[in-house]
């Protein structure tokens, strides 16, 4: 964390330099993780809110609970220098990208899958919709303002607007379509 | 184009060494372009496909013609190696990716909520749904699918299968909701 704030390029983050900075020897580092990716991941991961709890009440819910928990990652990126930074230059980077997509992103892409499967388990899912096109639609408009867009509004209530809207639909006519 | 095939990084691509490939002078390039940056971005569009021309029939058969201009993007830049490393670098150059947003991406999301302003006045869009909040959310999953998860289907037909999912929502229940 510290070599991050200082903005050390990540291509200058050797294990070498955070055992230093660390006070530490290179043999400490290594016992817990296997390189710099892998404890790059780690950092970030300490650094962003936690992943979120379910609370199960229903599917609705606990897709606004995943989106909330999106919207707060984005909303903390903003506010930290240090998060921000991190998460461009995860992106420059495709050995980092790619650990983070396995320990981060696809755990909570499995959990957003197993709530719309619960969903239409239950009858709060259309069943004829395929989950992963589901899923995508629920997470990719909060995904894209928070990740793509950095100076997109993500206000307040804005995961409660998403979920509800894409379960209703935008064609007009009310409640009862043609 | 030359120097992206050859793989140069974007650090090492200067005015001078473009000049220097394409045998001209560096006043014959900057008669043209400002700088690096503008040059890389008209390099990108014109390496990628064109925009759309919109039908015009309806609010629908315009979104399905614009989701299919980004699906066809991201199928591009699966197949062209230059493209996609042009893509990956663009992304860790804040004044290209700025660059690239202004001249690429504002139209071309102008355009979309322009198709959407059209559909609200007649009838085919909820009255009561933020334009920018509904262009995110028919944008939103075809965008994370080309740009955030490469590794995602882009199939033929997707487009009308969004923009239909999004107009017609996800709740069950047929098309008579309660």
């Amino acid at each position: 964390m510290k070599l991050l704030e200082d903005g050390v390029p990540l291509a200058e983050l050797s294990i070498e330099r955070i055992a230093r900075t660390a006070g530490v020897g290179k043999a400490t580092i290594y016992r817990r993780w296997s390189g710099k990716e892998e404890l790059f991941v780690d950092v970030l991961r300490a650094a962003e809110p936690e992943d979120p709890e379910l609370p199960g009440t229903s599917m609705r819910d606990d897709l606004v609970v995943l989106l909330e928990s999106l919207r707060q990652r984005g909303v903390a990126s903003r506010a930290s220098a240090i998060l921000h930074n991190a998460h461009t230059q995860m992106k420059s980077s495709p050995k980092i990208w790619a650990a983070y997509s396995a320990c981060v992103i696809a755990p909570r892409r499995r959990m957003g899958l197993e709530v719309l499967r619960r969903g239409q388990l239950n009858g709060e899912l259309r069943a004829d919709i395929d989950l992963e096109l589901a899923n995508d639609m629920f997470v990719g408009p909060m995904l894209i303002r928070s990740v793509l867009r950095p100076e997109a509004d993500l206000p307040e209530g804005l995961s409660e607007q998403i979920v509800d809207a894409v379960l209703t639909g935008l064609r007009a006519g009310g409640p009862c379509r043609s």
